[in-house]
């Protein structure tokens, strides 16, 4: 199964960026990916004024769009994330779709980002953003996929129930920054692919100096025993990666980190996303 | 709070590894240490074949004088681990001893290591040993302080459960090998202490090139912020470190993990082992 993780510039205007997710997609085909990323809030600068004004309801314009774009490259595409609407409420969500245009697979972002770092990053995505409630995984014919997003990351338990629900591998649509970034961006991803023997793939926007947010890039694939496999710097790029199913099944075997849980001394228990 | 790792040569002899613990204890209560760790084993090298023979019950010969040399010294010692005799069965056990020599806390190890990587490490920890049930803290003027052994940390949930118990700081004797430390030691060591911000403290023994197991020393601090704060080499040394719980204070005010857990989302459960 080869990856492809689009780190891509995002401008101020969404027409312009799915241009420009169009245009890498069909790179990223060209270059014989199966499934493509796209980053966290790709449509948009990430701000949270601009996720109600964004925002649309499941099935809206840009989601025929990516929809559509999956169906002409033949890709499973693992759309980012942008702003849904539902009623009053706006989540941050991330769609996959089949290379045959279904939408298979929905994650509404769980852990919203609240911090304030003194002298560092301060961000409240709780301020225009509602959070989702679910753990996320999907069908493809490789495996069993999980999907969470960005700040999600942080939590040890949402990824280890996607990988007890089966995940092979799990894709994150993220956008870490300058204060969180250099500190934890790959320590992380190295960690939960470890301890959970999977794959990660954490797929960023490329850094853009003039917007608000300064996102850290470096889009980075991690393998079950705790390597880097590939990592961008902060400029736009595409990463690409081969995921080793049969090394990761041989991790798991040697050291057979899930099978040695001790579900009578701890029980982790959620509810999944499956369609 | 003033730490101290005991990193020492584990020898054949139960008696002269006796003998080097209570020199390396005074010793780092002479440079100011409140809290001194032993590695995990270091009574006897590490073998299965071992931990039946040199298994004595809780309150035997071994644990008293562990118990006088933490009278004595006027330190919190967590003793590394024995191997401890109940009935027909023997586990993995580290006993903390207070500065007044009372026994306050007795972890016995919860993952036992039972690995086989192809060309790498093969160890058997079950063939001797049978395994613990609960996860362990204990109080200090500083704070409350977690507990495992080695193999344990492997295993976010059993972290998570100190976190969440109010752990501060959590101690791991442990025995990392040359298969998985150079590439999962210090891995590990600073997601836990991130995620669960908290500090982590791996004490292994030095490095016995002639002894079946060779220990991948390099005993570890960790902090909050999944930074390293000293660690050793493979040779016999005492690393020291302050723990800095204000510090602490201020990453979990600025980025407030805990406080960000879905608790509606996942359920984790388990027991303690508070006395």
């Amino acid at each position: 199964m080869k990856v492809a993780l689009v780190q891509m510039y995002v401008s101020p205007t969404p027409k312009q960026n799915m241009i420009t997710a169009y245009d890498k997609i069909r790179q990223a085909k060209a270059n014989g990916a199966d499934l493509v990323i796209l980053p966290e809030m790709f449509i948009c600068p990430y701000e949270t004024s601009n996720f109600p004004r964004f925002a649309e309801p499941e099935g809206g314009e840009t989601y025929q769009a990516l929809a559509a774009m999956a169906k002409e490259t033949g890709v499973y595409l693992v759309a980012g994330s942008v702003p849904e609407q539902e009623n009053r409420v706006v989540y941050n969500t991330s769609y996959v779709f089949r290379p045959d245009g279904m939408c298979i697979a929905k994650h509404r972002k769980v852990h919203l980002f609240d911090i304030h770092v003194k002298g560092g990053q301060h961000f409240q995505e709780s301020e225009t953003l509602c959070a989702g409630s679910r753990f996320t995984v999907f069908e493809t014919p490789w495996g069993r996929i999980g999907l969470c997003i960005c700040y999600d990351v942080r939590f040890p338990e949402l990824t280890r129930m996607m990988a007890l629900a089966g995940a092979k591998a799990v894709c994150v649509p993220a956008a870490f920054n300058l204060t969180t970034g250099p500190a934890h961006w790959e320590l992380t991803f190295r960690a939960r692919a470890l301890d959970n023997q999977v794959y990660f793939m954490g797929c960023s926007p490329a850094r853009d100096t003039q917007a608000s947010y300064h996102a850290y890039g470096h889009s980075i694939v991690t393998n079950p025993w705790g390597e880097v496999v590939a990592q961008a710097d902060e400029k736009e790029t595409i990463v690409f990666a081969e995921l080793d199913f049969e090394k990761e099944e041989k991790i798991r075997q040697e050291l057979p980190l899930l099978r040695h849980r001790r579900t009578d001394v701890y029980t982790l228990y959620g509810f999944d996303n499956m369609r």
